[in-house]
């Protein structure tokens, strides 16, 4: 049986989105990209930009389940709050369209895909293409964002052998 | 020429809303009230319901504009985030319907409804009672939410003069 997941990095500016199909042991990419909202426009017309980009992401590729990663919130509390509302949105596209959320800590996501919690964005760039061969055109946001559906996928699938596996073989 | 506003007070539990008319140098309640999330239910549903019920208000009520408190970010930053995330699905759903929105401090809409910033929450209460007599069933998320409409409507119709001679004679 294929399972098909939707990963998210969510942001006010670019929420990265990736697609993947998980069969067995096999993961597949499907498709990758970018939600971008303009600068230029208001709070509540940039959010809407982003609820209405994932809602289509989600219309086009009907994913059976999606995931997020946690956010940090040790940071700057305005930006903790910019980033809480460019999720809200995000996530309650997802909802809003009936796909259930998963949330995963940065460092889980580092560990399934790297096989290390601390890896840098350069080695999980580095797996997400290896496990996923035919994502060219990958933008460091859609990189984080299939790093996330990897990570589910995993989680989901009893995949986690095929995973460490080619980790190994790094 | 009357315009209608939309006050609202975000949360995840609940989210404060109402609505008021202001014509020349009058308030008018029109409506209030609370839209709220089930607890039991995922981050994604809860957020999918608020965005779900703003979206009726503003379908049902068709406000000309929206306002919103900004939010205390020097908070526990977890709550921030949580808090962030219920306003990123507010705002996006009033982005969508195509209505503006504007941001006030919380003091701006206190000295504008009780004519003092640091006002308390009983006082807030009371001024939007007699602002605007007939929400008799006022929760305190609506009472909030009506007070930003009120600080809205006052910074879009010259209605200074009317709001500063009611808290005169309070």
């Amino acid at each position: 049986m294929t399972r098909r997941f939707l990963g998210l990095d969510p942001g006010l500016r670019t929420t990265g989105w990736g697609v993947i199909d998980a069969a067995d042991n096999r993961l597949r990419w499907v498709a990758d990209g970018v939600v971008r909202s303009d600068e230029t426009l208001s709070l509540a017309e940039r959010l809407a930009q982003l609820l209405r980009g994932v809602t289509e992401v989600v219309a086009s590729y009907r994913p059976d389940a999606a995931a997020v990663e946690e956010t940090f919130v040790n940071r700057n509390p305005a930006s903790t709050l910019k980033l809480g509302q460019a999720r809200g949105a995000v996530i309650a596209a997802l909802g809003a369209a009936g796909v259930m959320v998963t949330e995963y800590t940065p460092n889980s996501v580092k560990k399934t895909v790297v096989g290390a919690g601390h890896a840098g964005k350069d080695q999980v760039e580095f797996m997400v293409r290896r496990l996923l061969p035919g994502c060219l055109a990958l933008t460091p946001d859609a990189a984080d964002a299939l790093a996330v559906a990897i990570c589910h996928a995993q989680n989901n699938s009893g995949m986690a052998r095929r995973i460490a596996l080619a980790a190994a073989s790094r």
